[in-house]
């Protein structure tokens, strides 16, 4: 019903974007099969080598998947770590001490030059480099000295979705691997993205919400953080609504005063002690009448406005994320299509792309 | 002729928040001539301690002087650094290995709970612990192993000005002492900061450029970033208008979507490799018609529509962000003039301190 009579099936608005992401449950399957087994052997070479600071470097959605990253690196492995601010290195030329610093750069492409002259520039000063990249034969992947291929097939959607999630389940695996653990949370995954993308009536059900919308607020803590900036980032690239992404705690210290009751919210609740710590921040928007959606486990979307309910059950916290976007992309690409726009074709990014 | 024949001289809107910004010349200098030394000698002390990772801890505000201090420790003294995640130790309990780390917390009050659960964590988990406060007596600096004083006077106002100004010039002379350097870049500061804000009349006519904007993007490179981030948040947090901050980089990564001729965009242009590095954008936003405000060197303001010359002849990049904010924090208070609203009464905000 939803089809346009007189559009050809392959000129759709959106139908790179949404092949894309229905990919996702073969690609986390791919991994967890193929990829896993090398992901450990490289967890574990770097992991004799004993780094004591781990620095993640990234742009664009990989830097979403860098910020997981960073809280399983300190909360699962117990190293301190840090989000690297590469214009130090490729603008201003700092030359760090990076001994004992394990260095890992996340790109979808591979390709772009910051991103190889901040890893050649990290490996001269010391550091142990690992690239995670969807291309095994890019640049990035040659000049550091592990890679990991997030196997995510090639990518031709502007918005990136699979490759997204696809770095996220690497990224779990390399932490497990370093840890010494065994990624067994993983295993559920496939099967229970396959069941969250089958619904989309329910997003599109969601998705009208905001077709007028001019503003929206996305807020998180802890693991689902990352989710609510990605969410930011392909709403405002897709449908150009100006979505401002905040932790729970940051969103107290002053962009509260922004959020009423024209400013709608999405509250990602991770199943765990992330939305534990988010439920004063819940308690708030409540109290201020705000348009509060959850995504999340079905008890808390039965407390707000609406939501789109996540299987969280026997969902390890860790891995919730690579669930949590999934609603969030599907969101994405049916507000854009509400509007009338097509989420291929985003204005400017082509543009880009062009004079790279 | 623009007061308010009618309003009593003290009960005019904003006035706490225009009375703090008029304070900063005077505490630039204060802390020159009084906190310099004490700085230094803190600075020393923890040099000799030789840290090799830093990690910095704050929120809001003062997360956007800990980036800047960043900066400064990735540029200036040549150690890996990041961002803490607190959440990662207040929701998860991580417990991490920080021997030879030196954690550095920024609070304007030195009072919130969770940073200093944070900070006591670090310590007990082997980390050099420093406090950048504005409250020699609070809980924060008491639990810190080392304690500076960023001598701003009480700040009564809800939206932070002087303390941000302060504490970057605190963290400034900080790294200045840990790398050895004179800290003599930022004796120049207190004068030129007097001549910025007595340049109302300029910034007034920029306000009304935004008056009816319903978003706007600031963006910056390098040692600016921190700068268009907390310009962003201060003008939500006083008028309500979504304001998005990107690195120039991080723009042309997906938001640029959003720019065009109805989303004004702010880009701080500062006077060295930042700046530099922030031309390409600048010639793709103008490129696409975008609505480009300026603040930066003359040369730079002729080439925009619009825009506030700041003095950089003579001025050091790295203490050019010390000036930078002063026109924003100007701009934020007059644009929610203009909107009818007091900057000194956010809507919520006075409720979080209630519920603190």
């Amino acid at each position: 019903m939803s089809a346009t009579p007189t559009a050809r099936p392959d000129s759709r608005p959106g139908r790179i974007m949404s092949g894309e992401m229905a990919e996702q449950p073969a690609v986390l399957r791919r991994i967890l099969e193929e990829g896993a087994p090398r992901i450990r052997e490289t967890a574990e070479r770097i992991a004799a080598r004993a780094p004591r600071f781990v620095l993640l470097t990234a742009r664009g959605t990989s830097d979403n998947a860098a910020l997981y990253a960073k809280y399983l690196v300190e909360v699962l492995w117990g190293k301190p770590c840090g989000l690297t601010s590469m214009s130090t290195t490729t603008a201003y030329g700092a030359r760090q001490d990076l001994r004992d610093v394990l260095v890992i750069t996340v790109s979808q492409s591979g390709g772009s030059p910051d991103l190889v002259a901040s890893t050649e520039a990290a490996r001269a000063a010391g550091a142990i480099t690992l690239a995670v990249t969807n291309n095994a034969g890019s640049p990035l992947a040659a000049v550091s000295e592990f890679h990991i291929d997030v196997l995510a097939g090639p990518e031709k959607a502007l918005p990136a979705t699979k490759t997204y999630t696809a770095e996220l389940l690497a990224l779990y695996l390399l932490v497990e691997g370093l840890r010494g653990g065994d990624g067994a949370a993983a295993k559920v995954l496939p099967d229970l993205a396959r069941g969250v993308l089958e619904r989309q009536g329910e997003v599109r059900a969601l998705a009208a919400r905001y077709r007028f919308a001019e503003r929206m607020v996305l807020t998180s803590r802890g693991f689902g953080y990352p989710t609510a900036k990605e969410a930011a980032l392909k709403l405002m690239e897709t449908s150009y609504i100006p979505a401002l992404s905040y932790s729970g705690a940051d969103l107290l210290h002053g962009p509260l005063a922004m959020v009423d009751n024209i400013s709608p919210v999405i509250a990602i609740v991770t199943e765990g002690r992330g939305g534990e710590a988010l439920q004063p921040v819940l308690e708030r928007l409540r109290g201020r009448g705000a348009d509060l959606v959850v995504i999340g486990a079905q008890s808390e979307v039965d407390r707000a406005c609406a939501g789109f309910a996540l299987p969280t059950g026997g969902v390890a916290e860790e891995v919730q994320p690579i669930l949590e976007i999934l609603p969030l992309q599907m969101l994405a690409y049916e507000v854009t299509i509400a509007r009338g726009q097509d989420p291929d074709a985003p204005r400017a990014l082509a543009k880009v792309t062009e004079t790279r």
